[in-house]
């Protein structure tokens, strides 16, 4: 073999994953958004057919042979090449060690699984998918096995979504963040409690989504190059690069707050991965480089400037505009405390951001659980019932709003909600950083979001998945901590509750 | 080679076919329909990869061997699979005579084709698309060099849309048809003009997508397996299988009848396509035919059945109840004759009946003067102009109403207009069958549209692709004629027109 061949062939081989990731993501895409309801079993087909194209390319000798050339090499090869081939490596070495069947039948398992899972949350019937979340659930473990047998398979999933993740980590991390959070709560339950009754009203679909796209416009999303969607629990997904990217969310006629901080969460994910630098497209580099640092900015977006009062004040007029008989009369600052009230509530991604992170740990706990065969999946609705008692006072009246509510679980991300609180801290040690050489505040007031957009270009986003997540929040702002975290929490609510 | 495993890997092969099918259709799906505007460069590099890896599982040695193998041993086959292997071998043996890089490239061509044609006919800008129109032709007469260099090269594109189908016998047949049509037309504008004034008013899509779904549902179509969306150009789309048929319409705001009959059109191309039997689908024979045929049900149901007395009358109420400030005091019968106004017109798809086979000449001999060095690219918009003012008698305003308004061209389809006007025939040789054992005006008028939809499953549809067209006309109505199809808009218009 020779080395600029190699470099060469290195390109095509990840072209070639590009254009397989982007033919199944648009399928599943496809699948939230526009397929008829009836068509599950025909896309799980498909599934089955390219994933198996997927499994014998990557794990053609060929492929290895190409790679362990190039990791021989690697002192040849410039900074990204040698990550790409790192990473590579590192997936293909997995994959090698999970039977084709076997993986073939997941891909196809999850199809079904998403499309019973959906079904079900909108009829509150958990026993329909109970099977198939069994089968998610016996997979990720046996999966775990085989690629990490000397492993704990939980950590082996926590580090899959966030290099370095562990058990260890989060119950170390989740205890941090509980000694401050619960004391914050208690305190604002003894305060009296903020009005948000002018929130609730009817806003049509129509007048909803000119908001979404008004947001992604302020965001500075790229409307060549950005879409938006509705799907049942919204996403987002890169299809082949970060030249073809698009959001979701999902319209609730009651209530426009929902859709509203969807699109500015999506639409965080969706600066980061557009932000990718031109020359990662079409490697395994384009778009973020961890579920963490990809919550870090779908969080800073929704809560820290989207929550801020700032930016609740410059879209207080084109909520006004769009929604005049429910908002007639309401003061941006009535605006900013009842999208800041604090609650302990049933959805996590309508929670507040001082109980959010008690959501994420009920899944944590959860997950950890069952993946220890402390718990079956058959007791979950009710495990889950209890914990959301236990740890946020609230009693679900049903699976829909409870165990039933999040995606997640149905296309087999188990390991992944830990993100979400991981990707809070980072947020919060980001902005710290960030307000060193931007006036944040002043930013969001103006709606002139291209200060902070630069910035997170500049330290996060050009770099792809360049940098492993620690090395990455290294370089931006030293040692991780949650302290960051904590005290913005207990600054932005000391301050709306006067405690 | 054992012939139980060579059945089974010939089913095999066309599961992966379809697959492939499935991820390259929803692609170009995705760009008619929601992709982001700056997406086309995007999808062209996944496409150049899929359909790089489809060229060479195609026509990779071990397929030949398996199909030649099952070829000798055809007699042992089963009929459907004897078809396949015809079918399968057909049009493997003419995908090896292209050379890779060029089937490739031509792919990703037609990505940029169909997107620069788009913004094109938006912005009345024939002279953007040019070159890539000027590649298309280029490129289709180069293969047909390749495909069949003994043979005209527009004759080899006509026979690949209807198998049997030659300039010999089109001119043959668009003679016939001249020779009775434009005496109608004659006769017809001589005589007073219908009003159709109360047709035009302001029609919000949302109304409009309602009165789609209206008649989905009306022509029986399965909302589990049949979606709708909306496109510049409507068209009708199969995605891996039968099972999963999406349709799109455009809503013109001013105009609801265009969308109407955009729906009923495509909704019979649904029909043929979702009532192939379900053993047919993930092999070749599943869908239809050849655009002939496809034409002929996507027209009956248009035409024959939306566009008559009977399925009028039966619509009027809901179209009164969906615009009841345009269409208060309309009767049944005004509408009835509004619809079936002829005028000869600018638009193809919005002609009526009488002039539609005009546009389709008008085409074909354009296409047969390109593909035969006879015209440039370049002067087509002068061509067109002109012959639309010699077959139809109308001035073309700008291209956008003139060459650019049809999509065929964008993505290579030369040679599949006259497919439009044959189906056009073989429609009226079905209907005059098809009445002597249902009562198609009664059916129609009761918007019961079971018995006409049963004649045409059992007829056409559950066959698929298993019997050539010819073969498949012959076992309907014997030989192909267009008497039938003149004396229905004879007897049709001259009922209206009162000749």
């Amino acid at each position: 073999m020779d080395l600029a061949q190699a470099r060469e062939d290195l390109k095509k081989l990840q072209l070639k994953m590009a254009a397989y990731d982007h033919a199944v993501g648009l399928i599943n895409y496809d699948g939230e958004t526009s397929a008829p309801e009836g068509t599950a079993d025909n896309r799980a087909l498909t599934l089955g057919v390219l994933s198996g194209e997927m499994y014998k390319f990557n794990t053609a000798q060929e492929t290895i042979d190409l790679l362990e050339y190039l990791e021989q090499h690697q002192d040849e090869l410039d900074e990204k090449e040698r990550r790409q081939v790192f990473l590579l490596l590192k997936s293909i070495r997995q994959l090698r060690k999970i039977p084709m069947d076997e993986y073939i039948a997941y891909q196809s398992l999850l199809v079904k699984s998403q499309d019973v899972w959906e079904k079900a949350k909108n009829n509150n019937d958990f026993e329909s998918y109970r099977p198939y979340l069994e089968e998610v659930y016996a997979t990720v473990k046996k999966f775990a096995a085989y690629c990490a047998p000397d492993k704990d398979p939980y950590d082996y999933w926590l580090n899959e979504y966030e290099e370095g993740m562990s058990m260890k980590f989060c119950d170390d991390f989740f205890g941090k963040l509980r000694e401050r959070i619960v004391p914050l709560l208690k305190k604002i339950e003894e305060k009296p409690q903020i009005d948000v009754s002018f929130l609730k009203g009817d806003y049509p679909d129509d007048k909803q989504e000119e908001l979404a796209l008004y947001l992604m416009e302020v965001m500075g999303l790229d409307p060549e190059h950005v879409g938006l969607s509705t799907t049942e629990h919204p996403f987002t997904t890169s299809l082949g690069s970060h030249h073809d990217e698009r959001i979701t969310t999902h319209y609730h006629r009651d209530d426009f707050v929902s859709s509203l901080y969807s699109v500015v969460h999506e639409g965080g994910h969706a600066l980061y991965d557009t932000g990718s630098a031109d020359d990662l497209a079409y490697t395994v580099l384009d778009g973020g480089v961890s579920m963490g640092v990809h919550e870090s900015q779908s969080r800073f977006y929704e809560n820290i400037v989207g929550r801020s009062r700032g930016f609740i004040k410059f879209i207080t007029p084109k909520l006004k505009e769009l929604f005049p008989e429910r908002l007639e009369g309401v003061t941006p600052e009535e605006l900013y405390r009842a999208m800041n009230r604090v609650q302990p509530s049933l959805i996590r991604t309508e929670a507040d951001e001082a109980t959010y992170c008690l959501h994420v740990m009920v899944r944590y706990e959860l997950e950890k659980a069952i993946m220890h065969d402390e718990l079956q999946v058959k007791d979950l609705p009710e495990a889950w019932n209890k914990m959301y008692k236990e740890y946020l006072g609230v009693d679900v009246p049903d699976d829909t709003h409870g165990v039933l509510q999040d995606s997640h679980w149905s296309f087999g991300a188990i390991g992944y909600f830990p993100s979400y609180a991981l990707g809070n801290a980072y947020g919060a040690q980001f902005l710290a950083k960030m307000k060193e050489s931007v006036d944040v505040d002043a930013c969001a007031e103006a709606g002139n979001l291209a200060p902070i957009n630069d910035w997170n270009r500049e330290h996060i986003w050009k770099h792809g998945a360049l940098y492993p997540p620690k090395e990455l929040i290294r370089n931006i702002v030293g040692e991780f901590s949650t302290e960051a975290y904590t005290t913005y929490l207990e600054e932005k609510f000391g301050e709306i509750y006067d405690l």
